[in-house]
């Protein structure tokens, strides 16, 4: 079957797998925990694999290390969907009752998406995450790795496959895309996929969100900026701004350009020399920075790069305002913060900023799914419309509204013979 | 200015809309209803002058309807503005608020999306109504008028613009358009236009869809079915069917095809082709059906038709299972009623069936943000992300997450120093 028959049969089979129980779900979430722990042996034989090859075409270091699965990535998986089995079932949970009349209620409930393509990178632990977070809302999945991890995630696959079947889910709940090829044969699913979640590279989920009439939910860039205001606590300030480039650079909630109020410049730029120099960050800023402190000068470019290495744009600004002008004129709409003790401030830039996350006196580095508390996330979104910030399942679900009746028909209130009351139940 | 440099001025403005204060938004709308109100002479004179010129245009009866202003529509219009100022202000309502650890909180927080752009057709309520929604709820809008009502829309435009700056709303909160080459510019702004809400027919809502960046919040098709169980009452189908097809027989909500139960028809169909006949409406139907009750064969193709028109494909049935297959394969995910006294059936019937409006015993013509109690809407999605259904107020917004910390790093959680304790609060 090609990838558009196989997501039509799963676009008309996804109803089923909405409505399969919350014990059913959990239990072939527990099954897969099972069928990871009774088949060690074979997954880490099929990585060794994908590392051989990976060795041989000279994959790079970064890249190794993702793929290299661990005993301790497997046991961090497996408590991640233990954790998702303890956490409530959200599928057809009433958002309102509403009695438009006597005699005829409206229900807003929430339902599952349906189907849904995930293109993610060439990590096994994000093929078994999810897959889970997928299984637990109720929706249909197109599952593509990264052809790196072929080896391991045809085995983590076929084992979360059986474990889904065994559970009873429907037979078309899952399906694993192979081949590179079949990308682009995703792409053009739109009358059956309803949601892709790219993940990956800035330029490949671009390439994606330009190729497709499937909704995206994702981010390309991930450009996050620290401002730090003129009533700032040189105390947080410096292990924030060092955690948030040092802690995971290459991530998308790194920070990239610092805008410093000029009247916190002086305070707070010798301190942070000194700690960009103990953890060997370049610098390049504002003409009156760069001559003070001996960096070279940032072009107005430098203020639109997500560098994803050490390396950090820097600004002095004027106000408050000009910070916020500056964020959302150059950032991504990702994670941003002010680092202030003034509490007006900080609400003016939480308000003003137009980005998913808008921190105070904290690292950008917390723009995750687990560290917000929602066990895990598909991915972090840029969007405005539907899911924002990290995806976790509710993010995966939709509504309907279900109107009960006994025989109303609309001319009656076109004509006057009958009004509307609406009471909220 | 161009479009786009307008639209780009526009997002910079957006959070400074966002933040107005509910008690403006409010004024702004009071004084809307004060300018309609004062300005009636204006107004009408304006829209006689659309009328005149799309006389010389030969323009079809139906749009000529639309393109009336009456008095009775000014009063309508100004009813509904009233009703908006009433409904509580949603914006920067807080959605939950999680302690993720000591002194560092997480709050998702509802705000406005920021600029929309509304293409909406030759209807001058649907200006004011549109314009409205966006103010309540702290939104910019660019707004494109249907050509035939230029002269009413820029009166309309121009009283409506005039309110809002009066009670102190940004100078970029509003602009219209004016040129229907305007539209392809506002479809190539993804940089600075948030969501497109385009209304009219099903071929231009597909042209928006298929020649933008920008998310699409809407329909093109709107397929209604309503399937007659064997459990049915005869005396709710009827009215019901009627009124479906016959209320506003050009309405997206309007019924298109019927499927009844194998064990339905012999006592839905004679009664229901006395109904017919007495309201001209014509059917073609699956075979068993035509040969029966004298009608025109139905092909495939019949299926996937919207009429908009006194025309309805009928098509027996064997189980409620098929006709829900049937329903997900050739409908719109628009609006879709069982006839049943069966509770259960009706149940399986609500959950698998995949559209936004899924109904018991009543018209079709029921989805309507109106009717819901949404005071009013900007359009009807068929989309599953974001909005579903009938848009008010509430898909008219997005969330952010707001994080409050006092220096709290990433590493410290990483390394196991510290751990979340996630508590909502």
């Amino acid at each position: 079957m090609t990838i558009k028959e196989q997501a039509a049969a799963m676009k008309l089979d996804s109803p089923l797998m909405a409505v399969t129980s919350a014990q059913s779900r959990n239990q072939a979430l527990t099954n897969v925990v099972k069928q990871l722990n009774e088949n060690q042996a074979q997954i880490f034989a099929a990585n060794e694999q994908d590392l051989a090859e990976a060795q041989t075409n000279h994959i790079p270091e970064a890249v190794m290390k993702r793929l290299k699965f661990t005993q301790q990535k497997l046991q961090a998986v497996i408590e991640g969907i233990e954790k998702l089995v303890e956490l409530p079932d959200k599928v057809f949970e009433k958002q309102f009752v509403r009695e438009l009349d006597k005699g005829l209620t409206l229900v807003k409930e929430t339902c599952p998406i349906g189907v849904i393509g995930v293109i993610f990178e060439a990590r096994p632990d994000a093929m078994v995450q999810i897959a889970s977070l997928c299984i637990k809302s109720g929706n249909c999945a197109i599952l593509k790795g990264g052809s790196e991890t072929k080896h391991t995630n045809k085995v983590l696959f076929s084992l979360i496959y059986q474990a889904a079947i065994e559970s009873g889910l429907p037979k078309n709940c899952l399906f694993q895309a192979q081949l590179r090829d079949e990308i682009s044969e995703l792409l053009a699913c739109h009358a059956s996929v309803d949601l892709l979640i790219p993940r990956g590279s800035n330029a490949f989920v671009q390439y994606i969100m330009d190729n497709t009439k499937i909704p995206v939910m994702g981010h390309a860039d991930g450009l996050c900026h620290i401002y730090v205001d003129k009533e700032f606590d040189l105390e947080k300030a410096i292990p924030i701004i060092i955690d948030a480039k040092t802690q995971y650079t290459a991530a998308c909630n790194a920070v990239e350009t610092l805008l410093v109020h000029k009247d916190a410049a002086d305070k707070l730029m010798p301190k942070l020399m000194e700690a960009f120099e103990e953890y060997q960050i370049s610098l390049c800023a504002s003409r009156d920075l760069a001559e003070q402190y001996h960096c070279s000068v940032a072009k107005d470019e430098d203020f639109a790069t997500e560098y994803l290495d050490l390396m950090l744009s820097a600004k002095t600004v004027e106000t408050v305002e000009e910070a916020v002008y500056h964020i959302n004129q150059y950032g991504s709409h990702h994670t941003d913060c002010i680092i202030t003790e003034n509490k007006e401030t900080a609400e003016y830039f939480m308000r003003m900023v137009d980005s998913a996350g808008v921190y105070q006196n904290c690292s950008t580095r917390f723009a995750d799914g687990f560290r917000y508390g929602f066990g895990a996330e598909v991915g972090i979104s840029t969007g405005k419309i539907h899911a924002r910030g990290p995806v976790g399942l509710e993010g995966l679900l939709t509504y309907k509204y279900k109107l009960y009746g006994n025989g109303q028909i609309v001319d009656d209130y076109a004509t006057g013979k009958k009004t509307f009351h609406f009471r909220d139940l």
